[in-house]
This record gives C-alpha cells, sequence and structure tokens, in this order.
C-alpha cells in the first residue's frame, strides 16, 4: 500500500466519471470525460490511462498518495479474475484482463467491479444506505440491475452474477426478455418496458392520448407515460401501476431471500418522483406478508451519477489499502 | 473456549435430534428423543438439559470437552438477540431467551438458529455442499423454507429471516397463503400444496383416478399425486409438473439474485427422487437465461434427518471456538 487516497472509475458507453477520495471515504475531486467507444478499445484504454494522471494532478496528489483504483463496469465481467467478457456499449471489449493490464499501464492496484454492484457499495459506504449492514439497491434504467450487501459486505456470488435482479422472473411464461427467459421484471418495470408496453398497446388498437405523439412519429418515453398517466390516461395509468406492481413483487421477493433492512432505486425511472415511490410502497405492503416486522425501507438513492465512482473507489480501498470506512453496522458484524 | 467438541439439537414438534461432533466436525454419537411439546415449554426444557448431560456421556466425553451447543429451531426467532418468538407446534415457547436460559441450565455457550439455516449450513460443512462456497438449501415438507450461504458464510439478512424462499411470490395476485400473501411458491410446490391442489381440482369437478381414493374417505398426499401423475392421470400429472415448473422458477430467481454454484432441494417432497428432480432441472434449462454460464448446479441434499443438528454444531464452534471448517472455497474467501 503506497497512499491512503482511492481513485474512482464508473466506465459507460457514453461517458466515464471519475473522481478522487480522500482517506476518509470523501470525494474531494471528480471529472467526466466522453468514452469515445466507437474508437475501439486501445483509444478509450489510453484515455483512461490519462485520466487517472489528470485526476491526481486535479486533486494536487503524486501516484504515491493512491492506494488503488477501482474500475465499475458494464456487462458480464469477473471480479475475481478481474477480465471484463463484454459490454454491449463498448465495441472491442472483449475478454479483456483489464485489472491487469490498467494495474500495469497506471502502476497502481486495480479492482473490477460490475456497475451496479459498484453504485450497491457507494449509496451503502457513502449514500442513502450509510449506517446499515443489510441493503439492495436496484437501477432502474433502461434494463434494472441491482447490488446486495449482507452483514455489512457485498455480495457477488460464485460468479459475480448476484443481484440480477431485472431477470428474476415474476410472471411465468410472460414477456419475452433478450435474455433468454420470459417475464422477467425488467419486461415490465424498466424504464423501457413501459414505453413498450404502451406502444404495443397502441399497435393492439388501445386509446390512449399518447397516440396522438406517436402518430407525429415521436418515439414514447417512459417520462410520456407517467405524464399521461399522471393526466389520467386510462391506458398509461394502467401500464404504470403494473410497472409499480411487479416492482413491489419483486421488493417482496428480496425481503424473503435478502431480509435487507432497506430497498434503494435509482436510474432513470426514479425521475417519476412520488408518481413511482408511493405506488410500489402501496402495492408492497398490500402484498407483503403479515407473520413477521421483518419489512424493509423502500427510498430513492441519493448519490446519483456519483454512486458507481464512489463505491469502485471504496472497493478498491477494501482490497488495496487505505484506512477502512467506520461503518458501525460493518463493524459489528465483522466481529461476529 | 472449554472444549474442542460441539454439540448439535434439532427441535422439532413432534422429535429433537441431537448429536455430539468432534473436533473435526464428524458426528460421533446421535440420539432422537420425542419432544413431548403438548406438556408445555417448561417439561421440554427440562428434557434438553438433561440430554445435553446425556450426550455428553453418550460420546463418553465430559463437559469441558464441549466448546458450545448449536440450537436449530423451527419459527419466528432471532439468532442475534438469541430468543425464539414463537414456534406452532411448541405450545408456550412464545418470546423465549433461549439462548440465554439454556446456557445458564447447561453451563455452555449456545448459538441459536433458525433450522431451516441450520441444515443449510450442515449440507455446506459436511454434506452434499462440501467444498463449495456458494450454495442454496430448499426444505421441501408442509412448507417450503431454506439456507443461504454465500461467501462461505451463512447469510442471515437484518431480521434472521433471509431465505424464506418458500414465501417469495411466483404467481402475482395467485393462490393465497395463511401467510397473508398471494402467490408464494410454497402454495404451488411444497408437499402439503400438491395435495391440496388435487383436493381442490377435484372439487371442482375435474377427472382423476384419485377421486376414488378421496371417495373412500382418505385424504390425498403429495405421494399420492406423484404416483397417479406416473400412472398417467393427468391432472395429478399436470399439478405436479406444475409444482416442478414453479420450484424451477424459483431456482431461475435464486440463481440471479443470490447467484450460487449449488441448489439443493431437501425434505419429504425428495421421496419423490427423479420423479421430482429431473423435471425441475429440464424446466430451469428452458426458463434460465443464455447470457451467461452463471448456471448453478440443482441436487438431492445428502444427509437427510443429521443436517440440521450438525449444522447447528458447526455454527456453534463458529461462534464458541474450537477447531474451524478447513472448506478450501470458504478460506479463499475469507482471505479477500
Amino acid at each position: 500500500m503506497s497512499g491512503k487516497h482511492t481513485i474512482g472509475i464508473d466506465l459507460g458507453g457514453t461517458n466515464v466519471k471519475a473522481g478522487v477520495l480522500d482517506a476518509a471515504g470523501k470525494l474531494i475531486h471528480r471529472t467526466a470525460i466522453e468514452t469515445q467507444a466507437g474508437r475501439g478499445f486501445d483509444h478509450v484504454f489510453g484515455r483512461l490511462v490519462r485520466l487517472v494522471d489528470e485526476l491526481v494532478a486535479g486533486a494536487g496528489l503524486h501516484k504515491t498518495d493512491i492506494a488503488g483504483i477501482g474500475f465499475g463496469t458494464p456487462g458480464p465481467m469477473s471480479h475475481a479474475e478481474g477480465i471484463i467478457y463484454g459490454a454491449p456499449n463498448l465495441p472491442g471489449w472483449v475478454n479483456i484482463p483489464l485489472r491487469s493490464r490498467f494495474s500495469a499501464a497506471t502502476g497502481l492496484p486495480v479492482t473490477l467491479e460490475n456497475d451496479a454492484n459498484a453504485a450497491a457499495y457507494g449509496e451503502f459506504v457513502a449514500g442513502a444506505g450509510r449506517g446499515t449492514s443489510d441493503m439492495v439497491l436496484l437501477t432502474l434504467g433502461t434494463g434494472i440491475g441491482g447490488g446486495i450487501v449482507m452483514g455489512g459486505r457485498l455480495q457477488r456470488g460464485k460468479f459475480d452474477n448476484a443481484a440480477e435482479i431485472g431477470h428474476t422472473i415474476v410472471v411465468a411464461n410472460g414477456r419475452a426478455c433478450p435474455c433468454g427467459q420470459r417475464g422477467c421484471l425488467e419486461r415490465y418495470s424498466s424504464a423501457n418496458a413501459v414505453a413498450e408496453r404502451l406502444a404495443e398497446a397502441l399497435q393492439d388498437g388501445e386509446q390512449s392520448a399518447l397516440r396522438e405523439l406517436v402518430e407525429r412519429g415521436r418515439k414514447v418515453t417512459s417520462v410520456d407515460v407517467a405524464r399521461a398517466a399522471k393526466e389520467g390516461d386510462a391506458l398509461a395509468a394502467r401500464i404504470w401501476d403494473e410497472a409499480c406492481l411487479f416492482l413491489a413483487i419483486a421488493c417482496v421477493n428480496i425481503q424473503h431471500m435478502v431480509n435487507p433492512e432497506l430497498i434503494l432505486f435509482t436510474g432513470g425511472l426514479i425521475g417519476a418522483g412520488a408518481q413511482l415511490l408511493e405506488p410500489v410502497k402501496s402495492h408492497f405492503e398490500r402484498q407483503v406478508w403479515r407473520i413477521s416486522r421483518d419489512v424493509p425501507r423502500i427510498a430513492f438513492a441519493t448519490l446519483g451519477d456519483d454512486a458507481g465512482l464512489i463505491g469502485a473507489a471504496a472497493l478498491a480501498r477494501l482490497e488495496h489499502g487505505g484506512l477502512q470506512y467506520a461503518s458501525p453496522a460493518g463493524q459489528s458484524n465483522a466481529s461476529r
């Protein structure tokens, strides 16, 4: 271990968000650059290596002040092996041993993590999950991802694919999912699914105020559906409510599988605010059992876009040293 | 810590199974007594205290050889608090601080654990899960319970209710469950549910060879349904297949939530053998995603009735000392 600071990098298909955390886990410097993913692996890799130098300089530090780099990445990857198997929005990023290559290029220890796991860990150490020991984050965007903290530890499962909650099945033989399954949660409750279900219903001849919008050639978004539902459109209201119902059922299933004290939502869909949170909570209260008071709180995450880079940096700190986060819950658990 | 041996007790409404494990985790002595639950808490408690003395003597040991007692108990309880909140089949066992009371009565450290968690941990350290780091056990009996091991550790969740997999919802607004929910897994795939669904279908006028049996005044059991399904009875076959389908969907959901390498079944329903395991596996293969090879093996547990007491004793060893189990997977994980 050379330093007490850590760097967090949240690699996306469009942008890279990155920052430097001090020994207390505080984000002291942050930046964002375009990924320029279309220009291929070598180009992006070079940008990321230079980004590390810029972050260190921007924070007024030297490389020797940095204990490690945490990397949140999209798509199938292995934390244990340090490999990115592929990323739909990053052409050429196939079977890349990113941990060893980025470590060699920067001279710093590197930790790879699934981006939703990193975001969950970020909320756990520094966001809405601070002070808990058992929490789950759901990312409600194009798809639905997640991250699970149990007993104060990020839980990855055997194949580093735990918390793929968007692909838990909520309707047996339900809507087909590109993953090959049917009835996945993300086919009902993701931003994409909400928009698609409305477009499909219009094609089936159902009535909605949004038909006019489609006839003008505009693609329906989840924001349109939420707005139309609010304005009393029956079709939009039904689809929105079903999205909330299946999210509530997913929360019941998380409760009985993981038994967390807190379930957090983040991602584009939470822009709907109370129009999302209130019906999910009310469906949850109607759906969940009465025989135990082991009910998690359901709330929105608070770190927004910073969650991934903060969580990645915190995970790098866990593995590569520097001070630990002082989480009372985590400490009591570690001493068990 | 006084000794190297541990005692495991699996407390049931009808029988108590108990045994002594040596320092290597080997079961060197076992016994079973009637619970005599109907005679109330004090009576049963006294029997259990005497049982400890008999176990120690029966194994040719002294109390000073015992590092601790692990207690697997049914019904709502708290491992952290050491309290049994209630147990449907144990009249009078309400809000009992069993850990402190049993420890005071026996002079030995005591660990309380949910019985399904104890069984899962038993299979993990000494049964079909030996050598894994991430596994899930499902107990398929009157109801459906479970236990989750992730990263080599039993995972209890915040409220000690993790792995209540029988109450994950597999059918939105489905069959009513005594727990207050609708569509719980155990309303489709437990031994009770299979028998009940057939009885209900007969009442609804559906045809089945089992009607004759009911008309002779016999209650249909899951064994009857399995046998009739095997003999070509269409109604029994449909109900049995649906039980297997929903178990398979639960396995998909476990895969995406917990991402274990192994899912084990135990309990009465596994008496059906391949007639249960093969359709569950085949439904699972049809239901599960294609985009990652993170697929758990699905198999039967191997310790039978001993799993609970072995797991309880192993958990007592974890908390109260003695040698640790040498699980290669657990070790590598602990060093992360």
